[in-house]
């Protein structure tokens, strides 16, 4: 037990993986050893000095938490993982399965036979069976219904229904229920015949005989309280009670919010019937904000680093293609002005400048626009206040920045209308992108759309063809 | 109880900011039929209509949780926000400061005196007292000092000396400690003695004489064994033990990884000095992972949408003057092909695509290798097997992208040369794109510095500028 468990201090699966590393390509030194014999000795090698690293590599896997195996499989290329996860003892399949990352998730399935997928979900609660569902091929998915029980089937069924980002995607059904007529030394003496509580009981359920949720008892009111009192003495009301279908967002920030263990999950009639844990909550927060980052990245799905080249770019051609489409509309503006920047060639190397600064201040005001409004803090009556404030804003940068490059361009060119108009394509351009980059998540958000995602494409395609626009228009009708 | 309670129910936040609005919007109404009348009406209104109007707010306020008074604080225009603030009871106010943004909070403190801010500080445990100290006054520290108990003054001192990210920033005193020597029965006697239990604590934890941590023994484990056994033989080894100057992302990598409610922090001996709760993780995270999305979008910290014009443009400006110097760097490399440009205007209009996906792409691979790096999957083993895989993904896009806009650029133009030269140009770009996206990462890692901040600058730097280059260069050898 002891050694288990100090595997799994922090830092040491960074140590676990160099170990696995370094067991790893002894057991490659010795295959290659192994080719370049004859065949009777390879027999002969293979079954001692070959089998004896693999056996100590699997004594190693059995030693770490399902969470650092998981980690060190998606650290490594396709081949090693391959090995190490033919090494993995097959009861340990499922939790393992359901902690690496989709991507890797679906290269380790795509290495198992049916029986061998039926086997890993036998461990597995149903909450955690229709996590993996997804990836499950659809015979396999049949077998495993056929293993449970009709409750169990019920709550699959109900478990894979919620759509993705629902609460009731996060639920688990691990909840200890108690009726609240009984003393809490009958409900310590429930608690004793059970051999463990579930991880994150932090609070039992109170619910009636039709499982209507009536309240909650801490385990601290338990251990507190006199044992001959009542639970309806004791529990308290249910601060937080979710519904299946909620946003997971709404359940994540009532956990931040309240510091919440757990909570319960009742129907549209009050019956309980799951709760969400933290644990669940935090994978959540850390999944979305990683989405929310590689969906600014262009990566349109989390991208397993040791995947095919063909395999990733296609992953990121949908970004590139809508950034190329944006990148050539710019270009046919620019083309509208050939015959000015004939005319003054100093037009070429000053408009990526008014692009540029516009595309980067969009980018600034949509960033603080969205954190806001997925705060709830932007309605109708302060809409007006904060795009005043964002036009006064871009209006002063126009000022100072304008200044400082009009003064630019006119030395370096010798003209000081071709800097006045620099300031003002500048400030203009400014201005343009204070205006949609409010208006843009507005419009998203009042569509139903997710102004997170897309924003930033739309406000450097504007900014940048706006830009050219505006800087080469303002030249041709003042300077050529 | 129940009306407080219900009140903290999810969604109902927004509700109350509502409520807030529309009693805030009726009080102003007030303000402005008083200021219409003369003194005399003046006093007699004021004595009656709207003091009615504020006490209704304030008893709205009473009812709700600190976390949704500091949200419906940070979701006001500062002179309503300061309005509320002054019905808050001064009791709450410590509670308060320490949920709100640091922008908002700020703004609350500056409205304070030091008699009320040491007194907001009276009710706070010490290492909420050092999540507040940054932001108070030098005097009223030295006053919150004096009205502390010794340990509480080590405590304090101790919280303080960490730096911000660390572990020790994430800790609290709030531990429950038993001895091994003793039994179930005794533990449940002196649990039964507290009035109640700190926040999270789902696991006591086990101390020598000395406070050396011996081990941990789940609240779960106490309900269920037997009430005669000895905690020696109950208590589980503790499976994640942090240290106060570990970096507070270790801490909630361990949190996600192994799902845990709290953990143990010792010294560098083992002596048992703090805990870290996942209410603190949750917090971080979130945090984390806005500040995260800030930087990327340039705002160098958390704005306050209703800071004044002149500080929201400060906040701003580092990220747009570096990113008008890459400008102006890129705009005198196209400065030194003018004569190539003045005799080819075609290349103005082709030359910001070359620039723009060098830079999506650059920023791709980029948010993929930080990624890794923040995961730890990247080491010495597979830095050059990820390079020559980004390397063969830059010049897949090159031969697909480069091939369209290659013809694109015939059509458009009628030549087939200056085809040719934008596929090279662009194919060309991507290989640097791809190869500083994996550099840029490893090198600031080696120096020390956060990847995560600047890689994305220096990039969209270097794609422009050598995208321009590379275009223009091309066509002055091959077509001018």
């Amino acid at each position: 037990m002891s050694e288990v468990e100090e595997a799994k201090s922090t830092g040491s699966v960074q140590e676990s993986l160099q170990e696995v590393l370094a067991l790893l390509s002894k057991h490659r030194i010795v295959e290659q050893l192994v080719h370049k014999q004859d065949m009777r000795k390879h027999e002969l090698v293979e079954s001692l000095v070959h089998k004896q690293n693999l056996a100590e590599l699997r004594k190693k896997l059995d030693t770490l938490h399902p969470a650092d195996v998981a980690y060190i499989l998606e650290a490594l290329p396709l081949e090693d993982r391959l090995i190490v996860w033919s090494l993995v003892r097959a009861e340990r399949d499922g939790e393992i399965l359901l902690e690496v990352s989709d991507a890797v998730r679906e290269t380790l399935i795509a290495d198992m036979n049916p029986e061998e997928l039926v086997a890993a979900t036998g461990q597995l609660d149903t909450d955690e069976i229709a996590d993996l569902a997804p990836d499950l091929p659809e015979e396999v998915i049949e077998d495993v219904f056929e293993a449970l029980s009709t409750e169990e089937r019920e709550q699959l069924r109900a478990a894979m229904s919620y759509v993705e980002d629902s609460v009731g995607a996060l639920m688990d059904f691990e909840m200890v229920t108690v009726r609240e007529d009984v003393t809490l030394e009958v409900v310590l003496r429930y608690l004793r015949r059970l051999d463990e509580l579930p991880d994150h009981t932090d609070q039992l359920f109170v619910v009636d005989r039709a499982e209507f949720l009536k309240g909650i008892l801490p385990l601290g009111k338990v251990l507190v309280n006199d044992p001959d009192r009542l639970v309806s003495e004791v529990m308290i009301p249910d601060r937080v009670r979710l519904e299946p279908g909620q946003k997971a967002e709404t359940a994540a920030q009532a956990f931040e919010r309240y510091d919440l263990v757990s909570a319960p999950v009742v129907d549209e009639r009050g019956k309980l019937i799951g709760r969400v844990t933290v644990a669940a909550v935090v994978d959540y927060i850390r999944e979305e904000s990683e989405s929310e980052m590689l969906n600014l990245g262009g990566l349109r799905e989390e991208e397993d680093i040791f995947a095919s080249v063909w395999k990733s770019a296609k992953n990121r051609w949908m970004w590139l293609a809508v950034n190329l489409v944006t990148a050539f509309i710019a270009s046919r503006v620019i083309g509208l002005f050939e015959g000015s920047i004939q005319k003054l060639v100093a037009l070429a190397a000053l408009m990526p400048i008014v692009a540029g600064i516009g595309g980067n201040s969009g980018n600034q005001t949509i960033t603080m626009i969205v954190r806001a409004m997925a705060l709830g803090q932007i309605h109708r009556a302060n809409a007006k206040a904060l795009l005043t404030k964002e036009i006064a804003i871009s209006l002063l940068n126009g000022l100072v920045w304008g200044t400082i490059f009009g003064f630019f361009a006119t030395m370096l060119y010798h003209s000081l209308s071709l800097g006045l108009v620099m300031m003002a394509a500048m400030t203009l351009n400014l201005v343009v992108a204070a205006t949609f980059g409010v208006f843009i998540p507005m419009l998203m958000h009042r569509l139903g759309r997710d102004p997170a995602v897309g924003s930033s494409v739309l406000i450097t395609a504007i900014t940048d063809s706006g830009g050219f626009f505006i800087f080469l228009g303002l030249a041709t009708l003042f300077l050529v």
